[in-house]
């Protein structure tokens, strides 16, 4: 039995997200349908991040173990995009440690949210990024988002929708990049939970706006109460990026 | 009578190219039918580029008279917005003097192109950039590049489906960016001919891939004779990126 690793990028705009759900267009459920083809058995999949619809990947992780696969590891990639849609695309292929598991080994993940500052939407950015007509302020955001930093219960920013035993999570980074027109702010934590980087970029968008200031943001996070937090922000202007193992 | 212009943005994948045809879906054909709800008149519009199916603008600018529409010219973008699909949108708009003409009036128009290397296909520029398994000499086609500057016969670059008085044109400058993982060419010229961009592109990919000699491509240019040149590149990576006016 070999542990097979692969990472897959995606553009999530036409499906209901990474996890397999009966009669939806999935990302896992293509992975799945294409390793059936290459056969001969069925194999079930293993996501580092559960995304959701609409949501995109540069460094998706996936794991499966299989004895019986005849496609050598390196050329899975190829073999696979032959059969994929073509807004799914395996880009690296590996062998791992029999006991590796994409999500439970992951040790940190790293999400990026796009953000479109313009008097226009544009065309181009219509999939990628959440348009903002308004000037955001991004220094109050800049500085909102260090409150996110370290060990924190982020209970507040957790929507309900899947049972998690702790709402504790480490947050490494969050690195706001407002240089360009696209604004990115990037999440890096050891675990993220359901909505949770929509939860906080959309209390950031309420920070910018101003309709929530800094001390609120602290009370929200202190308050670990879902609803005194901002919406989740619209899904696809984010982007799992890359997941860390070692 | 009043003369309008507008610059208008376009995704152009789903398209069947710029120009009015019967039964296809075109941006021109979505523009009059947007200006046709805003009414009272039926408008036709002129573009300054007829881009082909399958081909973006970041500038695309159009023209039309009229002495009967009711909403501001200054509104005109966000009445316009609101009818069009979201791959279409107007980002500017401003009266002209009466004998303005989108098409007749360019005195330079810039279009670029775009090109992927990489071992497999971005799903991200799977609608914005050609892409290219094999690495091209970038060296070689920027030196081939500046065969095409200068007062020049484009006959051997200009695909027949047109009927225009001369072949000649001017290209101010044509500007090879190898430096990110997407490469761009940009060319600048009084006018093009039917194909052109993606004739010269298609001929400079050749080059790049050591298909083509320099010297072959001076051969080509001065043989004015079509069959010599390369295929015409896919049109997805093609953007009219500006007109210029005055």
């Amino acid at each position: 039995m070999q542990t097979y690793c692969l990472i897959v990028q995606y553009d999530g705009t036409d499906y209901a997200g990474f996890q397999v759900q009966p009669g939806q267009r999935t990302i896992q459920g293509e992975l799945e349908k294409a390793l059936q083809r290459l056969g001969p058995n069925f194999i079930r999949i293993n996501g580092a991040g559960r995304t959701d619809a609409g949501v995109h990947s540069e460094g998706q992780t996936v794991s499966f173990r299989d004895e019986r696969l005849t496609v050598p590891v390196e050329r899975l990639p190829y073999a696979l995009n032959a059969l994929l849609p073509r807004d799914i695309r395996v880009i690296e292929s590996r062998l791992e440690d029999k006991d590796f598991h994409a999500r439970f080994s992951a040790r940190m993940k790293t999400y990026r949210y796009q953000i479109y500052e313009g008097e226009f939407p544009n065309v181009f950015l219509e999939r990628y990024a959440y348009w903002s007509r308004e000037q955001l302020d991004w220094a109050a955001i800049t500085e909102c988002s260090r409150f996110f930093l370290g060990e924190l219960d982020f209970a507040a920013f957790a929507s309900s929708g899947s049972s998690v035993k702790t709402t504790v999570r480490t947050m490494h980074q969050v690195k706001v990049d407002a240089e360009g027109p696209v604004k990115l702010i990037r999440f890096t934590a050891d675990g993220f939970l359901y909505k949770m980087v929509r939860n906080l970029v959309g209390t950031l968008v309420d920070v910018g706006r101003g309709n929530l200031k800094l001390d609120d943001v602290r009370d929200i996070l202190a308050s670990k109460d879902r609803r005194l937090a901002g919406a989740a922000i619209a899904p696809h202007g984010l982007f799992l990026e890359s997941v860390d193992y070692s």
